[in-house]
């Protein structure tokens, strides 16, 4: 009797998420493929979004959760979150004994699903890696990759990285990123097909969309942690200042994210900003329709560089967070100033979409990572090739 | 006024003790630099030589111990050993804000110290990266080396493939091993100036080692875990068949480590062994003069590898350990078989001493190393080469 | 010569820190005393009043700071929280070596200095065990009990409900509660001597304080966890109602702690409550200032029952928080009621104050437990009496 | 459709698997109730006896494994040890939803579960909770009372004394010592029905067994840590004097465990002790026969208490161990002094067999605790009766 192969999926955080749900859709409905979510980390929390509560909603079926986020103001936090996620972790592989662990991307905690699968000579799956931002992220994602055995890659220029970071070629793959699989499912919508207000609630203004409208989703910057506040207020001015319909997203869980949360809070307090509303997170799918309506995304957010490349949409992109991403032309890289910020956002309006770009994938990413998954040797085994 | 700069040193084993020993005295001396010995790990534990004694005997302060190794048969128990390493050594660097981490090598629970250090943006340094080995410590090594911001390798190879890896050439240095320094003080010596039974201890049999000597160091190899019982017998048999004057040091804490000694405790068990001596450990200088006036050393330590290069003893090495280190041409390699051990020791003593080789460096490691603690811009910002 | 006796206090949050801050005062300013002073959990962070701040600024050296607090929406986290305190605390003792470990009350994560204190074979004083209240606070306040050395109750009932669970007469003290030594520096104060919107700052509606003001503090109960949003829903809808002039203190971290936090801010969003101002926190003294001015306390804080019983300030005490304590003359209780509330906080208005009630200490205990601590002899040895 | 109730109980050393085993059968055999057992710490580890081996022998289907024993040799490694388990539980119960916990006897690591569940506001039982012995698991005994919600006592005096700590007597039940329903099972036995050393492998002589033997198990006792070695020699001095046929089993995980397992290696390495056999461990029923069949127990083990009593076995009690522990008639007392426990041995040989004593229990403990978990009403809400 042929059994089938158990695949371990840890998700930490509402981002990777989306990011990887065509992957487990494919994993889930694979016949040879069994599999084992693990929602850990942030996922679990409702001051990120609750991931869970999607995850369930969209009906995969949780082997097991871990609560490992550790509170604090400072870098100190997201040391111990790691740490905590690995003793955590190891005994859900311990018990779970799968055949392959996927990790996604490089949140500081993703390590922490790395370490266990590889200490523990587990067949480690890295989504993303061979990428280029600049700050810890970067630190993260390359020490993953030398823990990985398998590699699935965005771009050609990430499958070169990675190759020339001593792994066998044989074993990176350029898959596309499966956030654009999902987005595929949006390109020919010609308009908003919910009330985002009524859908997914928030607080604050509520312009009127009709006209067109902005959306922001600024994270913290690991590395500038001190200066996040400072960061979010450039941008509240900036937003404040041009009185465009805006639709904002709260910040991730990071060591700063309560530098940029209380920013936030802090403007909300003294300005009355009474054409934004705030939401605290929405589905992939909803958030790609409200990208794909709208005339500018604005902040640090990976998606501006992948999902908005894909579909075209303008990205006004902050600070040093997406660094050395590789770029479709969809997008205008700023300081954190305000005079910048709201020049680049009226140069984008007036600008408007951008053709298509294929440089992170066109489509195909979860099935083709599913495949992979099924066919490729067991192995935790390596040596570097130089 | 000028503060000094503070240099955090996390030891977490006892040969990694005795491998740094010269960088911990060369910062300790050095007026510029306050040392801030962190002892971690088997590093504090009876059954793995206890290098936390010799550590006080040679008078270095400790400014914090850190008990984390979780007791358990398979590797999962590694696993947690790092998380907890993490959860604990961030505590240890928030309190004592030093302002570079020093790790050493590649044993897995040094990654709690990278990950503690790095995720908390404190300059990492990195002793011995960039070598090449082919088991779960080459994963360690290797990830380490990507979170780490200065690399201090022992050879002209190692230095190379740290800069593959994507590293700036100018913070990659080679500095030689730390482990030679102390190799220079025995160059000269003519005969054993100490006699090991009394001045260690032990159980087991005294041989007459007048009349030369074999010195047996093998550890578990993490990868074959399961294969650790039989590796070891099969040196016990040939040891036992040989009959000569045999001086045995039990092996490191890993995940394999109760296979390899449950292996030794049956063995001695079942048959006399009366020309072998059992040493839990020995002073890091006292144990090069053993070498230096052993006929051959046998097993898989990287002490063969480089110090006994150094020196220019015969080694047996056994195994896949030390897989693809660099050699001088003291070494013979050979598989876990009895009869090829036993063929292997007979040749290395008919072939006596090698010319003394330079590959691991000339003896002044410690020394250079903390003169770059002290140079070296204080960053932990860095971004892939390529 | 004679080498001080050092005691380690931990604290963990921010009531605690105002509970025993004259006991921390005697202890440093002893002479044969050395404070080792551990601040911990939700102590250190900015969600739940950063009692390092106002410690810092009282001037107390910090022996050690130990992040702990695990996030979580559900009672996993409170066990997990303490959990990473043994793990943390006892390094903290191991390296601090103290004579004596103080443990303060009943939060949960109390029962982490206890054990880690016990385990450790150090003597353990535990301030103001033996009283009830019939949650969960009251299963770890007796079991802290069991692990200590040392009580030092605040009440007559609790001295001999420490001696009925079996400990020796003679290691039990009725000191009374350190938290009066404060309240008794604003007995004679005729006026509020300071603008609490402009020294605290905070968020919401600057009411008239002139002719008089309510106070609101509401603690989650961890064992009605699910109930935490209707709860202070009644109080909050009691509030809206009665349109006084209003300071509303935010509530500690607990299990249901985000229930609360959600429910206030959740009412906000939807009323103007243009009569409530909200404070994070308050230092010790002003609060007390503030309380001792005021019309009425009402939620289920201890300060109702221990400050204001021997100020006299009338208490409207909400729900079971509270149950059993020993009570003053001052407090009136009343279910989670809308309609009790308000006419409870209408009742205790115009009743106004009380006589000062003796039944929780008379304003030495800081000095009196200072003085047990160097004269009690070291002992951790104990069995039970009967 | 009426459900099982979920019952979950952690066993965390081979001692207290002996002691619950008919527990577990009885919960597993009744039809409403559905076992989880969790098997956690030294119960896990090879060097404590793998109590693991014998519980899947035993066919009991294991939830979750913990791995959670810290190495150290000071009482620190006891404190974490306590913490990991905490901080893993809470996430078995997380995942495994039990309706009652089942927490057993007082070894320090018991109070994880105490913890966890509490916590987790899951209802506590406590098997062999009220008892008296003076050292450290005293304190963890009757601190586990304090947190747990019923109580399943082994004797009159400690129903008795469960109650006076504060506890329901509606949930205090004598239900006799588990322990002793496999006693009843041999107590006709008229001879050893099993070679020990055939089944039992072991090391050192095999003297003669046939005329009579000696029984040897000795523990380290916690709070005379430094002294364990010490106490073991002035045993193996009797032992070794007495030159009669004697079985040794070697002592459990405690933070002095390596004090008295070192003592008995050098003693072996030192002696030749042609009369004792070692034993690392036993299974229950195996164990019991062999005491029925000795002349006489020596140590400070809880078996010559419990079942030694009942079946009328003469026993050595060593030291403080088992201080206060209720005794039948079977058992004489001694310090740790080579001389009086030389003559309380030959006095105990000549004195022969007691009567049984019912003292701790008839037999029927598993079947009735069993029942109780099923028709107890689940709460886990609780206040001291005084």
């Amino acid at each position: 009797m042929n059994q089938k192969r158990k695949i371990a999926v840890v998700v930490t955080a509402r981002p990777s998420y989306s990011r990887v749900k065509t992957v487990l859709s494919a994993i889930q409905q694979h016949p040879d493929l069994d599999l084992q979510l693990v929602v850990a980390a942030s996922a679990l929390l409702d001051r990120y979004g609750s991931a869970i509560n999607y995850i369930e909603k969209d009906g995969f079926a949780i082997a097991a959760k871990v609560f490992n986020v550790l509170e604090g103001e400072n870098l100190t936090a997201a040391a111990k979150t790691t740490g905590i996620g690995i003793l955590e972790l190891s005994t859900v592989f311990d018990n779970l004994k799968p055949d392959i662990v996927v990790t996604v991307a490089d949140r500081f905690e993703t390590m922490a699903t790395a370490i266990a699968a590889s200490y523990m000579n587990i067949p480690l799956a890295h989504i993303q890696g061979g990428e280029v931002t600049g700050n810890i992220d970067e630190k993260v994602r390359h020490a993953i990759t030398k823990l990985a055995d398998y590699h699935f890659v965005a771009s050609e220029n990430a499958k070169e990285r990675v190759i020339k970071l001593g792994e066998e070629p044989n074993v990176v793959f350029n898959t596309g990123c499966p956030s654009i699989d999902l987005a595929t499912t949006v390109l020919q919508s010609t308009s908003l097909p919910f009330d985002p207000y009524e859908k997914y609630g928030g607080v604050g203004a509520k312009p009127d969309l009709s006209e067109g409208y902005l959306v922001v989703m600024q994270h913290p910057v690991t590395t500038e942690y001190q200066d996040s506040r400072k960061h979010i207020e450039a941008t509240l001015e900036a937003i404040h200042s041009l009185k465009k319909p805006t639709l904002w997203f709260w910040p991730n869980v990071d060591a700063g994210a309560d530098g940029t949360s209380t920013g936030i809070r802090a403007f909300r307090e003294q300005h009355q900003l009474p054409n934004v509303h705030f939401f605290k997170n929405m589905e992939g799918k909803d958030f790609l329709q409200l990208l794909q309506h709208s005339s500018c995304l604005i902040g640090n957010s990976s998606v501006g560089i992948r999902e908005c490349a894909f579909l075209g949409i303008p990205v006004v992109n902050i600070g040093s967070r997406q660094n050395r991403r590789d770029r479709g032309g969809n997008s205008i890289d700023v300081d954190y100033s305000q005079e910048k910020i709201e020049a680049a956002i009226l140069f984008a309006i007036t600008k408007g979409k951008s053709l298509s770009s294929p440089i992170y994938g066109n489509g195909n990413a979860g099935v083709y990572i599913a495949d992979l998954l099924l066919q490729l040797p067991l192995q935790f085994h390596k040596t570097i090739t130089y």
